[in-house]
């Protein structure tokens, strides 16, 4: 999505060769108009699936996330890392550990509102080595849906969570892929074609 | 609003007399049409305004302000209730006790993206106390900011934050305020036209 690594290039601050900063635009500060596109490019994608909900985390996942769930006229569901004080039944929950801030969570969603009968999209603003997303994953199919992929914006694949997921069978749409942040340097992958899941 | 209103009135689960859960289209299951609706409304509200930036509290204050932003045509920024790995550079601070989850968090946003000559609308989900939203004006005001108002989605206005807010002189659009939760039942303020602020 060439928008996005517009964005990344302009703005996007490499920390070390595995940290990619992009707070300016999606991780505290956001691009409403940004996210419409991704929202927009993800439905693209996903339009032809019947999808029922999109699933996400708290607090990045939240924007793309509401903007491909517009898109796509279906509600979403933001998984929290956190209890709230006024939920408490029906809980579904899955354990995630977080490399960037070296805790484990304990997420959850509302059996309530993702259940059996639901194709789910997740989406996330980032997958490095998966555990986000194998998180929602195990969220969704412990409530009975069925997962139709995974939708990420920006996808750091010198990491192994995309390759073990599309290797699982997983279908995952990553907006922008990230090579090697090597030498303070962006460098995107090639995708062809015919892995792009531009179908 | 109306169509705020019925999704309260059909939706909302009275948890006790202090206490409404929304969570089916707003803290937890988000509604992307109604989000939109809610946006385009501030947006007419401040259109005029010369809104700079629209900032906000993660998580459950993304969804609305991002719709209100992506209406504005500008960009958004959430506080962080907990401060991430990769962000320490000029962050600014502000203390907000959580009622709802008996704790303090610091919340904080960085400076290099609101700043002075920043016209702000600061946007929540709910105002019960007013807590989060004295935290978020703390923040703004701290950057050299100017506070334009406060949006809100849902205000208790039997909790008195709202009242304290408008004494001190600032704006506060409040999209449904609610008078009671008595006896399990949700009765919204009937607001007078001069104070609704519909200019």
């Amino acid at each position: 999505m060439d928008l996005l690594k517009k964005k990344i290039n302009e703005e996007g601050v490499v920390l070390s060769d595995s940290v990619l900063k992009v707070d300016s635009f999606l991780n505290h500060g956001v691009d409403p108009h940004l996210m419409d596109a991704i929202g927009e490019e993800f439905a693209g994608r996903y339009g032809e699936q019947s999808i029922t909900k999109v699933l996400t985390i708290e607090s990045s996942g939240i924007a793309p996330g509401l903007m491909a769930a517009l898109k796509l006229g279906v509600p979403m569901i933001f998984a929290r890392k956190r209890q709230s004080l006024t939920q408490s039944e029906g809980l579904i929950t899955s354990k995630v550990y977080s490399f960037t801030k070296k805790e484990e969570n304990t997420i959850s969603v509302s059996g309530k509102y993702i259940h059996k009968g639901d194709k789910v999209l997740i989406i996330d603003d980032f997958l490095a080595n998966g555990q986000a997303a194998w998180g929602l994953i195990e969220l969704a199919e412990k409530a009975g849906a069925e997962v139709a992929g995974v939708g990420i914006v920006i996808e750091k694949s010198f990491q192994d969570g995309g390759e073990i997921l599309r290797k699982k069978g997983f279908r995952v749409d990553s907006l922008a892929q990230i090579e090697s942040l090597e030498a303070g340097r962006i460098r995107f992958k090639e995708v062809k074609a015919a892995e792009a899941n531009l179908s």
